[in-house]
């Protein structure tokens, strides 16, 4: 089983419009809703990859029951943590002409933000045994210490479990210090986390390559249409897309998450383990709802990835 | 007691950001939640006034329940029929620049539509032999029947109560038609009614008489910064604001229903509803949120404001 924290979950609500226009009253045409976060979105491409996933993390007030049941419903399990006055709502409005704008809401704080945070890592304790890997993904509920992930990854390392941090600002920067976790951020967090720009692959291999050398385990930076990029303490190596894929990039990195998560758990290697998620992470791009990929293409990509690796080195699929 | 009918009520969400983008990712600053939809607004202008109010209408699921709690923790009574899936929320992002924008979900489909329709026509029997005024106020949830708020002034009017109908589209056509409802259309949705532009001050009155001449008791034109026109069988009052205001525009038309159904149930004459309602409207502009008015200044300007009658004569305020 994986296990998969989400400390601030969120009902993603999508609207649907002609046009988004400051500034105007919109009568919006249609709504959907999805249980969502992205510790959420990792569990259920694991689930939909016959993969065994378990969802923790925060939740409370009546958008968390309905968070719960709609995972019952979709046959995920959960083990949240009941600790918020409610989920927050994040909302993205898709309009006529493919602009896509999103809205997060920042997620209430816990009544005693300490004790929620004391609680979830308790409930993790518990979970852990049965863990073959962790994953902590996403942001923090207002109120809660940025440190919580990096005390969730060094008690991982304890008990022996692998473990991936996908946050950003504070809470990534936690977790590089403490090193504890392979950390997963996209080009934009891994700047704000070395504090300068990385706009070459030369500026991102060297980035998290220093980051590597301060005790992070591995570094996965997800590039988008520029691919993969994993800096190890063992070597650095490059993916790039089969195809250029056209459709929805939100949850993207959460199908790589859970694409390293498997790998980390069956004990393969980075070149095996970046294939594997710039596939998936593709295969959820051609996907229009986040935490769904395309089983078919991501298994006709993962026999076409081609890996580079240290001495620029090509590493063939195993499978 | 006055009986506020919404079929559609909504939880209003606002979300506070620097500024909004199309096709951007935004981090909402602060969100607030308040419970809403025009009939509700109408009774907490009245409960703010020390008029009895009741607050009836469609509800259901756990957004019904939030807004049934809410407003019994302000002290509004409620008698809502439970025929909703959920209620819709109305989103409204104001910016650091002032520009406010507004997305408005349709409010989903009750399972029987007919069923929830006839619900609240009983509902609503027997709640009207107590009440000195109904307000239908506000939108339809997708699958009802646009003759709804035209029914319910039909049955108040056997009930011998007087009645204003706050709609737009196919629902205030419909009451149009039917007669016995004081009508409340802005520029706008007056313009959409007699299916052509209503620009001038004798448009509008030329407008809105020829609607009292085909059976409606009353028209009242809200026109924002120029006033309000009502006509009426006996003649037609046009009223100005006493002084421009700035603020939330958005209840105002709410606040002037409670002020013309405090008036109806009083029996005054219209004169006086006319300068009660543009008083209380300007009160609610000057307060950032929708239902809420500055009761000082509404005594203030009620006041100070003129009407001008059928011939020019102004009326002056009996208080």
């Amino acid at each position: 089983m994986i296990l998969t924290v989400t400390p601030n979950p969120a009902i993603d609500v999508t609207y649907t419009l002609p046009a988004l226009r400051p500034g105007a009253v919109h009568r919006v045409q249609q709504v959907s809703t999805r249980a969502g976060g992205k510790g959420v979105n990792v569990a259920r491409v694991l689930h939909q990859l016959g993969v065994s996933a378990l969802v923790t993390g925060l939740s409370g007030g009546p958008r968390g029951a309905e968070l719960e049941r709609e995972l019952a419903a979709a046959g995920i399990a959960t083990a949240l943590v009941d600790a918020l006055p409610d989920v927050r709502t994040t909302l993205v409005v898709h309009d006529d002409d493919g602009v896509t704008t999103s809205l997060w809401e920042p997620g209430q704080p816990p009544a005693d933000p300490a004790a929620a945070a004391a609680a979830l890592l308790d409930r993790c304790a518990e979970l852990l045994p049965a863990a073959g890997a962790l994953v902590v993904s996403g942001s923090l509920p207002t109120g809660v210490d940025a440190a919580l992930p990096a005390e969730l990854a060094a008690r991982a390392t304890v008990a022996g479990v692998p473990v991936i941090v996908d946050g950003d600002g504070d809470a990534l920067r936690a977790a590089a210090a403490r090193g504890h976790a392979v950390l997963m951020p996209n080009r934009e967090e891994l700047a704000r986390l070395v504090d300068r720009p990385v706009g070459s692959a030369t500026d991102i291999a060297e980035a998290a390559g220093r980051l590597c050398a301060t005790g992070v385990p591995a570094v996965v930076a997800t590039l988008g249409a520029d691919g993969m990029v994993a800096a190890t303490r063992d070597g650095t190596w490059w993916a790039r897309p089969v195809a250029p894929v056209v459709g929805n990039p939100t949850g993207a990195g959460d199908a790589a998450a859970a694409a390293v998560a498997i790998g980390l758990a069956a004990g393969a290697g980075w070149p095996e383990i970046l294939a594997d998620a710039i596939a998936l992470s593709a295969a959820a791009v051609a996907r229009p709802v986040a935490g769904a990929v395309d089983v078919e293409l991501y298994r006709t990509w993962r026999a076409q990835v081609r890996v580079s690796g240290p001495n620029g080195r090509e590493h063939r699929s195993m499978r």
